[in-house]
């Protein structure tokens, strides 16, 4: 393995829509980049990721989120992780290849554990590899043409499954005027368009211009930072909030749905998603408003009957004390930090795929939507 | 009226109790000192204030704030502000005392518009400098020293008042083991232990120890920078989170009570307190926790049937995208931040004032305790 390259980057070029957040350059010996997610809104930062760490880092610093967009940048990641450890050889056994590549890819599944797209996007690059891992002996540049492959069309599927999932949520939004959204599931989230804001964007282009209220989303502010940034760079008229006026909004009948994007989905519906989601979803329920989830069905973990199985991962206390470059509480106090909640299913008024609607929102409809999609086992409810 | 003297400042000495917001140092002709509230938790600064204005100032930019210490520093301002204009004077006609005295009291009152207890002080202020101007001639000394008496009658009464509301507080608190707070009620908000937060020094000081759970109260972070520390300073377990957190705080199982100050309460209940409060009161209900108020009654506006009548102040929008120190939102993004929200009557199971108890909360129940404690006009119910 050589030494790591020093760390490239660039100002992304920015222009009316969202600059990609997830962009491979070249063919299968060419390298990831990704658009520092932290740094938005006053830089825009594009880095190259040189080594699965690299990536590792990416994902954990938070510099690529949004469930979808982490799953496309691990995608890639494989690939660089195999360029890494296959550069010395043209050819090798398949058994050392194979080893490598589950060492990537178990490696890369360990930077965050609640969102599943990752695990999901992971498989996916295992079973291609293993599959061109088939003969005695692999070529490196056989495999990793596979590896690029299998990442482009994961990356290529969001992209349609986003703007399909536009197109179901902007039904769903046709009678609001204003919207509420938490934290970002916009463009940057995904391979572009988003979840949550690309029904809201599908809505804007059929002509259907909403006010979105966008909560900024403590401790790290991807609502103020990313998605009133996204909405502004489109046109789409944004009012900022802090979390804590979501309930005098809703209260003042300035919104008529809560759409947020989810990190995980299980069986019978219950969805993680960025802390601060739980809440919401109890304040729409109270204020007799529709609250929905948008995501892509590879959200969804059918393997958990319910969302008490979830992870949900605690996160270090200074992004509350210290998250905006000053300390804001007094050294010692002790911090609660989840990143995520779980909104239970009878609390979602509907689940957006891009296979269409999910309502209302039970096992049986998740699993007969996802079933005849060819997305879940037959049989399994 | 002379050029106001630079103003004065030291750090203010810590304790193991938390030192006083405000505090007026000699005689008639003596001067008023406020600790800086936004300073804090990094720095311990109390300033003199010279003038009317600097008092204005100070109440305006949040340096002295929560509901009690405004009344209280507004009541001593109203003598800094006649310290000011009647400087050259030892004796004056009483149409021109009363007139500047009037100058005064309406001029304090510009400085925020939601909370009562403001011009509940400055009304106090107000009719005890009319009685010392009954005669032809005023003598400013005599003027002065009535004054001073009325505001150090109102510290001496918030002071008795907090300690009284704690006592009362910590019997509703007997069965909690964990407890959820908003913003800052606590000794920086009044003249000393608090409202709120009396409730749980009262309960430690009777030896039942609570676990605070503690909002961190966006966008100026008083739970975060005043209650953390204040809770800290006195060895009250306290654990920060973010505004977002409290669904989740609540949906497992850490708290059995929340609680919170007032900065204006209706004939009927309903109660206007920080922004947030409310969407906490209908989490509270959603998970069977119950939603408690504790303030004096100078918090009270009987001349409001409702809150529907309580003016809520529009703050800038630089708090919340400026507020920490450097920019967390796109330039131009619209913001809406109003200061406060109100919360209505049928989600409080219970306000506590220094008379006691209100519990259920209506209109009947109100205006019997606060005229069977002679501070409602009889049949007004």
């Amino acid at each position: 393995m050589s030494v790591p390259a020093p760390i490239a980057s660039h100002s992304a070029p920015v222009g009316s829509t969202t600059p990609r957040s997830v962009r491979w350059e070249g063919a299968a010996d060419g390298q990831l980049w990704l658009l520092d997610q932290t740094k938005l809104p006053s830089e825009l930062l594009e880095f190259a990721c040189p080594s699965a760490q690299a990536v590792w880092d990416a994902i954990r610093q938070l510099k690529v989120r949004g469930a979808p967009a982490i799953g496309i940048a691990a995608a890639y990641g494989v690939i660089t992780g195999m360029q890494e450890r296959l550069e010395a050889s043209s050819e090798l056994p398949s058994a050392a290849a194979q080893s490598l590549l589950n060492q990537v890819c178990d490696f890369l599944a360990t930077s965050r554990p609640t969102a599943v797209n990752l695990f999901w996007a992971l498989d996916r690059m295992r079973a291609a590899g293993t599959a061109a891992c088939a003969g005695k002996l692999v070529q490196r540049s056989e495999l990793l043409g596979q590896l690029l492959q299998t990442a482009q069309d994961i990356h290529a599927e969001d992209r349609e499954m986003c703007h399909a999932i536009g197109r179901h949520g902007a039904e769903l939004l046709r009678s609001a005027q204003g919207v509420l959204t938490h934290c970002n599931a916009g463009g940057l989230a995904t391979a572009e368009y988003g979840t949550a804001l690309a029904a809201i964007f599908a809505a804007q282009d059929a002509g259907h211009l909403l006010h979105v209220y966008v909560d900024e989303t403590r401790p790290l502010l991807q609502g103020a930072r990313l998605t009133a940034w996204e909405l502004q760079q489109r046109g789409v008229p944004a009012t900022l909030i802090c979390d804590s006026m979501a309930a005098q909004v809703m209260r003042e009948g300035r919104v008529q749905a809560v759409i947020t994007g989810a990190d995980r989905i299980a069986a019978n519906g219950d969805s993680a998603n960025k802390i601060g989601t739980y809440g919401l979803a109890v304040l729409a329920a109270a204020h007799g408003i529709p609250f929905y989830i948008a995501a892509p069905s590879s959200t969804f973990d059918l393997s958990l009957a319910s969302g008490e199985g979830i992870p949900i991962e605690q996160r270090a206390p200074e992004e509350i004390t210290e998250g905006l470059g000053r300390r804001t509480a007094p050294l010692g106090i002790d911090v609660y930090n989840p990143a995520f909640d779980v909104t239970p299913a009878r609390l979602i008024h509907a689940i957006i795929t891009e296979q269409g609607i999910i309502s209302p929102v039970t096992t049986s409809n998740v699993l007969g939507q996802l079933q005849a999609a060819g997305k879940a086992p037959q049989g399994t409810s």
